[in-house]
């Protein structure tokens, strides 16, 4: 009885406003927070607010969880939704202060309560789906590149390439071609004249793995585009040339009724 | 009668013509009114040329106010001109001084005087509604990534991340891949040695989303064009089909005919 | 007679060989010139090599005009090797010795004597007339915001916003990204806190007016290349209707002569 | 006899699973031998199992080549890992230590092993066969920009210019966007005033290129997704169409027949 009572408040599209409007005002409390004149001037009230808000989503969830255990756990955008407000019910005293700085996620509630933004997610997460094998190899490039740069260079540039994963974030950097000639391979080629011909391979490497990572993700989506498309057409013609079958062959059943017809005559 | 002769005056092609003379001579004086040298040689005769012009403007939005005044504002190209040469009149005295420099912008009326010109204007525009929940998805992505990093940064490195506005304006930066590196992250990273685990996610996430931003108008102007297209292949194989169609309603028709003349005889 | 077994000439297959062979030689010979080493070595060769080779595309290019000189006017291709072979005749002494940099630009002939390169180049050509319009917008952009940032910026950034032209490569500089923020927005941003507010909307106008300049591009290929093969496939569909529209065709013959038959029986 | 039996073994599932663990494993412990720590720690066990783990990627090699020395050769894979693994089997010592770095170049023996990694990687040079002719143009760019760079700026900027391989590493900087204002061009337009002249069009002229380079391998990859899809389509049409045809044909059949009996009727 409780239970379906509950059920009703929370799929009633009134609740939801209020849920969308809550976390309108929460994004601008939690961006108030960070401008000092504000706290200085009305901190106390963005406290309150946002404590009170943060009290309601807690309820809001704990309810969906007690309406329906099992479709909660099976609702990706629910369990987005679980984590994003349960970041903020972590203790963030002592060294998780850190913590205190990542409340704001909860505003991307949005995306899961608005339909047209968690349709562009998911299109997204679907189409990183398809392309898992372009993602890996990428990743194995990476992997081998920074194995032998921090090999080469450790010793000289203990800075860019002083381990893996500083060779790593190095070479993403040269991935995204950010200073990566005056910034870091000439510097490289100063003591190590041939430097170049391991970082422009990967440059020249890594842009063709992306480009056809975009190639994959663009085909993709002309390719559903384009089957619905040629569905649609398909089916049009379909349908007349179906016209044709049909009176094709009513005509000849015509003809061999016509035939029956002159045979016992 | 004043106003069918006006309206016959501004719809006149030669009118047109002029205007657009009059909005390339102005392009010319003031791009001369930048430079020193030719201020001093001839500066009263280009402050002339550009008053004469901007009159002749005035004028012409005025007499298109005053034959149509419901219509001028139902266009929003007329609109646009209204703004760009309304920019001029505005007194430019003291602390406005500024608004001398958008005179220029008078000059942007080529746009909505030349027919190619507006209908990229028109595609660039319904691109970018089509595609409008990938921007607030960008836009929320922003403002959760510039809370946070305010929140973490703004202690240390008041200059980049001081508040929200200075945090999504270095955010913009790093989105531009400009110097993100070894510009912002290299830096903070000294202080903050896990800043990587923020940006680097931000750069992918990005990326990804105006990726999809771009395979979005993409996709929009491909599927119009393909859409002419197949219209045009299928309305070739349907008159193909109907002639046939035809053709067998024919025959249908004729072996009737000859079904009563058979059963008649 | 002269002018016809010049021809037989200038077209055999042997001849056009032989000068591929010249330019390829031509090419080593020219980046050898830039080596102070090789130069010290074996400089007279080279200059001797360089001159023949020199002579031996001026007599063929005479050669050209004297068997057929307007047809050698119409071809856009034999203009180019005219002017590229022209700049290396030019004196070169004094203020002009740049020019002699520009000798390498004779081994572009490659493009016009390679049937592959030229199709590229014919396409790469093709695709920008087609996007004329765009190309125009970006114009207008630069030209009105290098007015006003010249007029905002020159007095303070001379190197950077002295004069339109030097505010026009700055731009440039700016849309390509390279050091933008860093670079320019900032130490200019020092002075006018407000110049993000006109250089943000330039970077995000212009990557849109690009990427449309792009997918015309992109569009354009597809269509050429798609429209080719739905020709294919509807053709392959119509000869098929079309033999179904035959032989009903021939079957209503039958029909009208069977209507005859009975009608006269 | 016993080839028949090694083969059965090479080929058998559980092996090919075994050499992916191995690869996995090496992975590891190639990494792990860039750690001073973990080479202090357990330096001895990672030189083992490294030693072993070529041991059988050596033996593994050999029976393959002894099963089938011919077909080896024939199938590029196989090629690719006995150069991966070959590396490894180089003396590394004295001037060739350098070497030792390009080890972990074994663990892309995974590319080889597993299917869909091999996909990927063929589909992108299948992609760069496709554009031969662009490539070569983008070459002809580069070869003409560096020598007339080399011969106007070597002089002056022997760092960035002094030899058509300085000039051509520096100009594929510039292609790539990176510092290419700021950090080459200003100064060198402070010596060469028109220094612009030569970058700007270089700048343009490369992005246009590669643009085509892209769209190439897009257009490229849409066709043989298209041409499959369009085949499909085609086919499902086809099959209706015969069937019009043949009912037709047998209705013409039918009305022969029925004319031959009003005949001789």
């Amino acid at each position: 009885m409780l239970r379906e009572r509950l059920q009703l408040v929370l799929n009633a599209p009134a609740f939801e406003r209020t849920i969308l409007v809550l976390i309108a005002v929460n994004a601008v409390t939690l961006g108030l927070e960070t401008s000092p004149t504000a706290m200085a001037a009305f901190g106390n009230v963005l406290f309150v607010v946002d404590r009170t808000i943060l009290a309601i989503f807690t309820l809001e969830i704990a309810a969906r969880l007690f309406v329906d255990f099992r479709g909660f756990w099976r609702d990706p955008w629910r369990i987005f939704d679980f984590i994003v407000v349960g970041i903020a019910l972590l203790p963030a005293a002592g060294s998780f202060s850190v913590l205190r700085a990542f409340r704001i996620l909860r505003i991307l509630r949005l995306i899961s309560k608005v339909e047209a933004m968690r349709r562009v997610v998911s299109g997204l997460l679907s189409a990183l789906s398809g392309i898992g094998s372009i993602v890996l190899l990428l990743g194995l490039i990476f992997y081998v590149f920074a194995v032998i740069s921090t090999k080469l260079f450790a010793k000289d540039f203990p800075d860019w390439f002083g381990s893996i994963g500083e060779s790593a974030y190095t070479l993403f950097q040269i991935m995204t071609l950010e200073s990566w000639s005056m910034g870091i391979v000439r510097p490289v080629m100063e003591v190590h004249p041939f430097a170049w011909a391991l970082f422009v391979p990967f440059i020249v490497a890594t842009a063709f793995t992306v480009l056809n990572l975009f190639i994959g993700v663009i085909v993709d989506a002309m390719q559903s585009e384009h089957e619905a498309e040629a569905r649609a057409e398909r089916d049009a013609m379909m349908s007349e040339t179906e016209l044709i079958l049909a009176e094709v062959k009513a005509l000849r059943a015509e003809v061999a009724e016509l035939r029956k017809g002159s045979q016992t005559a």
